[in-house]
């Protein structure tokens, strides 16, 4: 059966993928993924065949890597962070159903998990991945789930933050979260990680509302055991004494 | 300033961890760890000095690490999946406070992806990491972060779903979540993934309530966009069509 990978290559420095993924993308003929992604990768293995779309045109990507597939090539599409974190992996098996394309998986280290490290140890007990992005989801749902994380006492990783045209999300999400924790709560930001210009902060939930992210940006909402220890951020793993 | 490196290596097998986490082991002259852990990396690494303790016994091994640090040795505490999700970097963080140890945390894949990858694409919109493990956390708190994360629609990975001791664990949580979510709700287990015996299903919510999880056993419960395409578990990365 024809095989199409879909690989998660993890923040973006060439040392952050799985050693899985770099042979992945060492066997394949063909790398298909969106431009910032491809230019990450490109310096490691320029001599493949790139297929590059522009953002928002996911859709058209994946089916042109689902006919390369079928056309007897082996095609790695990328994700930055992990594949199946608002990734490509769900787009890859929805539209190769009935292809006769067998699509792999490879996971990779999601922005959680990279700027988490960064950070300290933001997410060291139950936590939750939400968006910030209304493009593909209701504002009203995003609001919703941010009222609920919080009252459940679980951290928050929140991607996409801010862009261009949502300037003001950071605080309008903030704002919820204030109307369940305290200003106090501590959090803090991850910006382009393993590229450069990386980046950490740890803060207050009432400075994270004000804090100007951008698209390169993961913010990061602790729980009430949350702390700052030497500039880190945090989480103790339960809720007894070390 | 001496340094303790705490690092996460996957899954389980040597390729699952990323090129940063295997220098990181090369050039380290003490490997601190859980025995379990420890037995994964030996075969790779069989010539370092390895600091074992047993499960339970984290806080110990940890001060024996930042010990073995402050003497001058390099030391890579590791942790399986990643550092930070109910691993070892936040109890390092704590206790090399004031040590004159700086701790840096090396990012791995977390089961969440690891096992998500296996099944599909489950994680692919909003999502909660939640433990059935009380040991550290209260039991009514680990059910209210059930009932709140089913309410907001969030897919979840559930975190040590059984144990010996915790037999019906996963019934419990299950019967929770029948209580906000269709029994049909798609979900999947996950088990020993980059190990021997590595697998996955794909199940509803009411058939999930009744399978035999182990410690080896990662479950994932979708929301309701989340289906089973080609028996692997996909949720939709947005609430619009393709």
């Amino acid at each position: 059966m024809r095989k199409l990978y879909v690989v998660g290559i993890g923040p973006g420095d060439p040392e952050g993928m799985t050693l899985r993924a770099r042979r992945v993308l060492e066997q394949a003929e063909v790398i298909a993924g969106y431009g910032t992604y491809a230019e990450l990768v490109k310096p490691l293995f320029p001599d493949k065949e790139y297929l590059v779309t522009p953002m928002r045109r996911e859709a058209e990507r994946c089916r042109l890597a689902i006919d390369a597939a079928c056309a007897g090539k082996t095609v790695a599409m990328i994700s930055s962070g992990d594949a199946g974190v608002y990734g490509m992996a769900c787009l890859a098996l929805e539209l190769a159903r009935g292809k006769g394309v067998e699509v792999e998986v490879v996971p990779g280290v999601t922005a959680a998990l990279s700027g988490g490290a960064l950070l300290g140890a933001p997410l060291s007990h139950d936590f939750a991945v939400i968006s910030l992005s209304d493009l593909l989801t209701p504002w009203e749902l995003i609001e919703r789930r941010l009222e609920l994380a919080a009252r459940a006492e679980l951290c928050v990783a929140l991607y996409n933050p801010a862009s261009h045209r949502r300037a003001d999300y950071l605080r309008r999400a903030c704002e919820i979260l204030l109307r369940q924790l305290p200003p106090e709560t501590i959090c803090g930001v991850a910006r382009c990680v393993g590229r450069e210009g990386e980046g950490m902060r740890v803060m207050t939930l009432a400075e994270l509302a004000d804090y100007p992210a951008d698209m390169f940006t993961t913010a990061f909402v602790g729980n009430r055991q949350t702390r700052e220890i030497d500039g880190r951020m945090v989480t103790p793993r339960g809720y007894r004494d070390v």
